[in-house]
């Protein structure tokens, strides 16, 4: 088992300070929160630009060459609902120290972007919705079965080239949902597939002093369970402690009593 | 599926306080820390006397009505090696706010302990073990088998009258061992049967900031796989509140913003 990847997610256009950055064209803050998160140990680095409908295409290569130029070239996760900013991106994307992440395809309209995936020899987030969220594991399975078909059809190595992402749903509303996405984890693990998530969903609402609990918690069951990456807030040392430790638990990564700090 | 069940670690003779209180037949200590344990939000107190191959019929009936006639009848854990002192405990056992827990049967020497579980109405601890710890789960399967015969043999109902301990094994030095156990976890939650066990174990050895952290995701992995109760410290809030997170992401208890607090 390959060790776990974690997707720093703090460059998002919803940060006021993200959305200025780009607005602007100064990749300063951008920069910056790159550097913060490849410091704490984030492995990718997730470059979310919104819907971008309008700029996308020179927003997100922007982006790209701002960090890769200024950090050597971090592994990025190229994130917006325009493709043609993920193409743009992937253009002039550098894979010298790990290949782009696409982010995402659905089992629905954003389907073809396993094609726009293999065609750039990238990786593929395949979110397991079509308009809705899934409603349960069969509705699950009946979008991993879509995306499989289709990654296959485009060439792409179903184990390897896809990262299927079962959605977390937010407690505050589907607390009994949590379980059947837990399971889902461990369905993919045995078919031997990656997957992947937006951790945090799971505890919006919440206290902020609840929500670092519930991620942490959340964050080991679902390791346990199978999940191969996440994305995640790599700035909250507990959080990725708990990454770390759930790798050692189940014998990933040597212990040393270091472990923690390496 | 039922709450779980926390019992507190914290009367033990290993503990120098316990130790003279015992020696002195003080029971202020044993009352205190008994009375801190709930009031932290254990459910059941261990009784932790050590092997009193002399004293221990005397000490373990003395212990248990000094805790009980203090505190209201908390439930209790009888917890030692002498099997004399384990029924002197039984006999002034007032069952009122719950069954009586004997620490514990195993596979071996310990076996007849479920027949005196079965005679006093008690609850049993089975440990996976005969002579040594498990080897791995065919060994934990072979003893789980053992001790299923002669619990049914003795009157017990398997999936109610005995928790199954598949024993914690220490990090440092089984590392590899953990997954193991992880999944004999989820067998005997397959099996519609309970479990418990010593968490802190597994991270016993490592520097003092570590424990907390691997305790605590060991705690969340192992709730996950089926664990049904787990001797540990209820001081350490922050273990407990991983337990109440666990319950709470698989639904067991319902979210309020409060939860932790309650």
């Amino acid at each position: 088992m390959s060790k776990f990847v974690v997707i720093g997610e703090r460059i998002h256009v919803i940060a006021q300070e993200i959305k200025d950055a780009i607005a602007e064209r100064n990749p300063e803050a951008i920069i910056r929160r790159a550097k913060e998160q490849l410091d704490a140990g984030a492995d990718y680095i997730d470059v979310n630009i919104g819907p971008a409908e309008k700029e996308g295409a020179e927003i997100m290569p922007w982006a790209v060459k701002a960090i890769q130029d200024a950090l050597d070239n971090p592994p990025l996760v190229l994130d917006t609902a325009n493709a043609h900013a993920i193409r743009a991106g992937l253009e002039v994307y550098n894979a010298a120290k790990g290949r782009a992440i696409v982010n995402s395809a659905d089992a629905g309209d954003r389907l073809s972007n396993l094609d726009l995936a293999a065609e750039y020899g990238a990786i593929c987030i395949g979110l397991l919705m079509k308009k809705g969220v899934p409603r349960d594991n069969d509705e699950r399975n009946e979008y991993l079965q879509t995306i499989l078909e289709h990654a296959m059809e485009a060439g792409l190595d179903p184990s390897e080239d896809v990262w299927f992402d079962p959605l977390t749903l937010v407690i505050k509303g589907m607390q009994e949902k949590q379980e059947e996405f837990l399971e889902f984890l461990r369905i993919l693990k045995e078919m031997g597939l990656k997957s992947t998530c937006g951790l945090s969903n799971a505890s919006n609402g919440m206290p902020a002093h609840v929500r670092p609990i519930v991620d942490r918690t959340l964050c080991a069951m679902s390791i346990e369970s199978g999940l191969t990456s996440a994305i995640m807030n790599p700035l909250d040392k507990e959080l990725l402690d708990t990454v770390k430790t759930s790798e050692v638990i189940l014998n990933r990564v040597l212990y040393a009593d270091s472990y923690l700090d390496i």
